[in-house]
This record gives structure tokens, sequence and C-alpha cells, in this order.
């Protein structure tokens, strides 16, 4: 590709040689000549110097920090992102062939002529895949499930009776949605379990990482909005709603019936405790738990710093006494004159 | 069915008329005529009000609160368990055939005639799959596992080698039972794996939650109680033992011979350390991380509150200084008269 | 096999009877005649004088405490390790065949004759897949995938694009390697998937544990020294390097670009932020989340002492207004005389 027309095509403006030959991106240190690297991150700005790209994606601001061509955005991440699209192999391309002679489609599935089913894939009845749809290997389609137009299951997806994608989800191997909600009633000194009935609605754009779980709604759906983006190894529970445009990272888990607002962030390893809700546009730090509503936006966080274990086991045994040194400070301040 | 016949056949008191049609369950909030819903806390006392059901499931002190008719029992959430189950679909149509011919039977496997196998389900030689047992798609049973009468496998579960399952378990999708437990010994400056030989035997009733792994022992079992509920995302270390009536919430984890008692709930999050034992009755809270022992039932607790990130930054900064700071106080204590 | 030869084969120095018929391995609490016990943790020296082993692998020091033969090794852990492993189910008897008839292996896809593939398996093409490798059931191997020689692939383990692992490297049920990063960048109120085009590289030794996932680079790969051990359910975001030697238990994870070094001990739910680098010889205790750089080897934690809920949430609402606590004893120590 020339870099002239990269340029064209994802909108972004160039200052230099339209004719050079790209071939791939790489990072600013790794690129060599045929690559475009980019400079979102100030950390990374000493080496521009010996940046030996053809051609660097930069905000406008850093623009006299690199000799050669530049690709200049406002959002250069963002326009990196869009460039490096152009390198990606197209998920057409993620399998071999139209419908892998291995993959089971129940006669009364409504699978799109555009679609490609891998290997091992099962695709039960009642179950609608709309157009460009890809089911990658192994994936599990269950009973009365529906995938949006352009939905793609990488591999080794469970998605379980009348889960509903939209359009453009993308889901990591050994994703499961739509597994039973933890509904436990105590019943004379056992457990009965409490039947879960609802489903799962995903919207447009979700992104589902690998082996991250989403639990089935007890009786309404378990719900989230369009471009929402879950890390790995995430855990959602029953009934809880996601915002749109909310991003979780790995680990990170939200308890049952609880309500996470739009453009939030939940840090890797955070928690939320179930029945709460948080307004939109909040911060959970990483490993945090929320234990209560959260009505305003902004950042929270719960923990203790990393320290040495020994200065930490000294300070850590202090904090279960810390009520009694509060009490004796306030008594202090009394008989301070 | 009937409005009567439902509350005969779960043993709860019916104050209404038993003549009335009812289609399935619902919540208070969005259930309609035909349905029947649960008043089980007391937050959502105020839509019983509103609440279009045919008929409510409330406590005895809450009758006054609901026009209808009423199903009246004293645990209403167990109640609500056991009709909702009657609407729930059964166990035997999770598949559509008895046995799928894609599944692999080895010949030695033992399968009773009323069990069900899921296509691409794998059943090794030795395998004892016994009555009514539902092995859903993609289901691995490794050599000489054993399933107690009633298993339920929903999809893609994986027992390996000599796994004993009891009866009536029910395990999700991508849960993984008899996987090597973590052994490894120091040896010249490398780790050398130390074989893990034992299984894992599990009690009648349990339930295993999506993406949970159990290990196998290293030389004895590791083993849980009658009744015990694993949520998903929940780690079992080899050689741990869990008392019967135990519920783990999801992506709680137990390290390596720990042994938890009957009765306990660990919360979501939780962690506990190797080698220790809990007593019955013993809650821990979600996130923390049980460090010692636990001789006495209760409840406990570790970590610090949630907090707007710059409160949390000062007050977290401190705790690197709480040791000093208590033997300032200890100081203060002694110069003041 | 007898007691003598087994002592020769891993090396170890035999004290006793070298003709004792010798059966298995076990602990010192249910051995019996023809089991070799170990004693590697001092806590269980008590139950020596009981032990009803043929032959129990002891430390020198501890020679006097066991009347019967001992194998004497000052590595009694890592000497059990070796003669655990003579008892041990080989490899090659995983499966039943060398390839399974259901097992898909597509044209261009290179398979050493010695090697074993499962029921179900995928080999995509342009794998290859070395001499003695294991490829259990349900494992996907995906376009261009490299197995080095002896490599053990347990069962339902996903390798993902171009996925490198060296030689004897053993993967669990549910470990995803190879899955895209978590690549997010924000782009008018949306977030637009950034392209993951790098892979995963594995070195020699590895063991990887079930439900683990390892995400490939965003342009350079991620990477894994030799002997590099992971628990269950760990989670290594895209482009994290970790160093040769280092163990990492059930639950911990590492987000992106951080760098682990060599020989270092990630405790169970630790975290480590993004772009960090922690040098070599660092343990950090579980749970604990990792914010800053570590440059000198040692232990790190983070975290509050588990305590009994009541006293815990006295001490913990104290740590909210702890900066305010540490101000008031500033002034106290200036205003007393």
């Amino acid at each position: 590709m020339k870099l002239g027309d990269i340029a064209a095509r994802v909108g972004v403006m160039l200052d230099g040689d339209p004719d050079l030959d790209i071939v791939g991106v790489a990072t600013l240190k790794s690129a060599t000549v045929g690559h475009i690297a980019f400079l979102a991150n100030g950390k990374y700005r000493r080496e521009l110097s010996d940046c030996g790209a053809s051609a660097v994606i930069l905000h406008p601001a850093e623009r006299a920090q690199f000799r050669g061509a530049a690709l200049i955005d406002s959002h250069p991440y963002a326009a990196y992102a869009r460039i490096a699209a152009l390198f990606a192999p197209a998920d057409r391309d993620l399998l071999a062939a139209p419908v892998h002679p291995s993959a089971l489609i129940e006669p009364d599935a409504e699978v799109d002529p555009s679609a490609q089913i891998g290997a091992f894939a099962l695709i039960a009845r009642g179950a609608r895949i709309a157009a460009d749809c890809v089911v990658g290997p192994y994936c599990h389609v269950a009973r009365g499930v529906t995938l949006g137009a352009g939905c793609v299951l990488i591999a080794r997806v469970t998605l379980l009776d009348g889960v509903t994608l939209g359009a453009r989800v993308r889901v990591h191997p050994g994703a499961v949605i739509g597994s039973d909600g933890f509904g436990l009633a105590p019943d004379a000194g056992r457990w009965r379990k409490v039947p879960q009935l609802g489903s799962v609605r995903i919207g447009d754009d979700c992104e589902i990482g690998a082996n991250t779980t989403i639990d089935r709604g007890a009786l309404d759906d378990t719900v989230l909005g369009d471009d929402v983006r879950l890390d790995n190894q995430v855990q959602i529970a029953h009934n809880v709603r996601i915002g749109a445009h909310t991003a979780m990272a790995g680990c990170s888990a939200v308890a049952g019936s609880a309500t996470i607002g739009a453009h939030c962030l939940i840090g890797g390893g955070a928690g939320v405790l179930g029945h709460l809700t948080l307004c939109d546009h909040v911060t959970i730090t990483a490993m945090s738990l929320v234990t209560h509503d959260i009505r305003e936006p902004g950042e929270y966080s719960s923990g203790t710093p990393l320290d040495r274990n020994l200065n930490w086991r000294k300070n850590a045994v202090r904090f279960t006494h810390l009520d009694q040194l509060a009490r004796t400070v306030k008594q202090l301040t009394r008989d301070t004159p």
C-alpha cells in the first residue's frame, strides 16, 4: 500500500511522501523501512529520534520530533487503530470454508448463506445467524440464540438457550454466555436451586473476552448495552445491567442485580457487590471492591499500597487496632490544653 | 396450571381462588395476569401495591400488603424456588435425542440406557454414567469417571480421569474437574513437576459453575461434601476439602490442602490460603483473604472501604506509616500528664 | 519395583533393604506396606513414628525419626517428585490411539509420526507438531502454531494463530493462548478495537493451568521464558514478558506490557498493573496489587489482615479518616511540651 492511500482511507493528514510503500505497522522501537509506527504515550517520545519507520502517527504538537513522514491526528491512538485494521487479517479469513463439513446445523436453525461455520460447531434448532457472521470451531450456539449481522465467535464459544447478540459482537474462546445464575434458596438447612428463567441480551459492537462468563437472568434478562467491552475472565452475574461504552478489565466481576452506568471503566480484578447502582462515567481502580451505590462520576478505590512485606506486616497489624488508636488520639486532643 | 394445584404440589398455603390459571412466574414489577410473583426481600415491598400478578408468594406477616391471591409461607424464597421449578424446562429436554450420533462412547464405558448424551460428547473407557444423567454437547468424561444418578453436565464440561460425582450433581459449561494440582518442587534452580496422583470426589446435589476449576489431589483426593455450591470461575486447589452445604460465590478461591467446614459462605473473589482450616458456619465477605485458621463461627473480613480516589490516596499513603503513627501516639500518651 | 532400583534410578541414597517391593507413593498418614512416603514439611514430623510406609524420603537430619527404610536426600520434596514420577501414568498413555479417527488434521499441517492426536482435535494448516507430542481431545491448534518436542496438551486447549510453544510444555484444559489483547482506543465517545497483530511465544518446560488465558501481543509478542509455571485461571495480558522459572499461583493476573523477572513467585489472586517492571527474585503475597516498579528482590504485600467483621468494620471506617488522624497526631506532637 502507498502511504498516501492509507492516509486517505482513514482520514488522517499526511505530511510526507505519499508514494512511500508501506507493508505493515510496528512499534517505534522495532519499526523499519516500510512500517508505520505511532506515538500515543509520551513515555515513548524519546524513541522517536531513532525510529526507523517510514512514517509515524503523531499528535500535531509532536510533529517536530520526527524527521520522516508523519500522519498527523489529534487522537493518534485511534488513528493507529484505524490504520492497523488495514493490516489485520479479515474476519472472513478466519475459516477455510463457508461451512465446515464437521459442523452440525440442526434443520430448523436459520443460517444466512453469507455466514461461515467452523469445524465441530453446533448450531441448534431455533438459532438464527445473520449475515456475515463467523462462527469459529467448537462454537456452541444453543436453541433460540440470535446473532446479529457481522458477529464473530472466534472459537469454542458457548451461547446457551435464548441468548441474543446484537450486530458485530466479538466473542473470544472459552467465553460462556447464558449459564445459570447462582440462585440458591436456603431450605431447611440445605440449598434449593432457584431456576434461572431469564436470558442474556447483548447490544451491538460488544466484545467479550476469553473465558469470561455472563449468567442468564433469574426472571428478567442480564443486559449489556452497546459497545460494552469485557476483557478476559470477567464474571457477570444474573440480572446485571451494564450501560453502553463501559469497559471492564481482566478478572473483574459484578454480582447479581447490580447496575453499572454508561462510559464506566472497571479496573482489573475489581468487584461490584450485588444490587448496587453505579452512575455513568465512574472509574473503579484495579482490585477495588464497590460496596455501596455510586451517584457521582469520578474515580474510586479501595485497598492499601504495596510495601515490603516486613513494613507491611508492622502496619497491617496496627490496622486491627485502628479504632482504638483513633479513640486514644481523640482522648489526647481533649487532654491536651 | 391452576393456582390451587400449584399450592398443593409444593405444599404452600393458598389464600385466594384455586381456579386461577397460571402460566408462569415473574418479578413483582413485571408480573401480569397469569403470573405468580414473590416478595422475599423487604426492599421490594413497595412494589406489592401496584403488582399485577395473579398471585404473590408472601411471608404471613406481609399478607395484608397484597389485595390478590397469596401463597403464604414462612420461607417465601424457598417456596418460590419450588414453584419456579414447575415452570423450568426439564433436564430431559436439554437434548434432542438420547444419544447424539456424533457422540463417542468408548466400548467399555457403561452408560445407563436412560442417560442422554449430546453432540460431540466423549465418554472414555471405564467411565460409568448412571440412570437419568444428561451429558450435554462437548462434554468430556475421561477414563474411569463415575457419574451418580441424575447428574446434569450442561455442555462443554471436562471431567478428567477418575473423577467421581455423586447423585444429581449439576456442572456448567467450561468447568474443569480433575486438572493437575499446582505441585512444584524447587530442584537446583528449576521447577520439577510433582505428579498429581489423587483425584476429585464430589458429593450429592452439588452445583459447579461455569469455568470453575477443581484440581485433583496430589496423593489423596480433593473432596467436596454434599450440597456444596460453587459459582462461576471458582478455583479449588489440590487436596482441598469442603464441607456439606457450603456455598462459594464467583471468583473465590481456595489454595492447596485447606479445609473448609460445612455451612460456610465464601464471598465473591475471597481467597483462603493453603493448609488452613475453617470451622463450620463461617462467612467470609467478598474479596477478603483468609490467612489463618478460623475456629469460631461468624463473619470475617479484610480490606478497606471504597472511597473517592483522592481521599483514598491520602489515607492509603498514611497506612504505610501506621506503625510509626501508633508509636507516636503511644509516646504522646506517656508524655501527656 | 524394588526399593533399591528406585533409589538408583533417581539418585537418592538408600538406608535400608534394597529388596523391598514398592507399589506406589502415599502420604505419611495413609501409607502402608509397599508405599514410599515423604517428609518435606516439618509440620507433619509427628506422623513419622506411626507411619506404615515401607520407606520414607527424608532429609539427613530427620533420619533418626523413622525406624524403617529411608531414602535420604537434602531436598526430600524434589526427591519425592522424581520418585512419584515413576508411578505416574506416562503421557503416551493419555490417549488410546496415535491419531483418533474423529480428529481433523488439515492437509498442510505437519504432525510428527510419533505424536498422538485425540478425539475431536483440530490441527489447522501450517501447524507443526514435533516428536512425542500428545494433543488431547478437543484441542484446537490453529494456523501456524508450533509445538516443540514432547508437548502435552491435556484436553480442550485452545492455541490460536501463530502461537509457539517450546519443548515439553504442558497445557491444561480450558487454557486459551493467543486470544486478542484488550486493546481499545477511545474515538469520539466510542471504543475502537486496536487490532492485535503479535502472537505468544512460550519457552521450554512451561506449564499452563486450567482455564488460564494468555493474550497475543498488540504488535510484538507476549513472551514466557523457560520453566515458567502458571496455575489455573491466571490471566496474562498482551505484551507481558515473564522471566524464566517464575511461578504464578491461581487467579493471579498481569496487565498489559508488564515485565516480570526470573525466579519470581506471584501469589494467588495477586495482580500486577500494566507497564510495570519487576526485577528477578520478587515474591508477591496472595491478593496483593503491585502498583509500582520493583527494583529490589524480596517479598512484597498489600491489604489488611482478616478480622471478625464487627472489629473490621470499626477499623475500616477509621481508615477513611486516616490522613486526618495523622494530621491530628502531628499537631499534638507540636502542642505537647
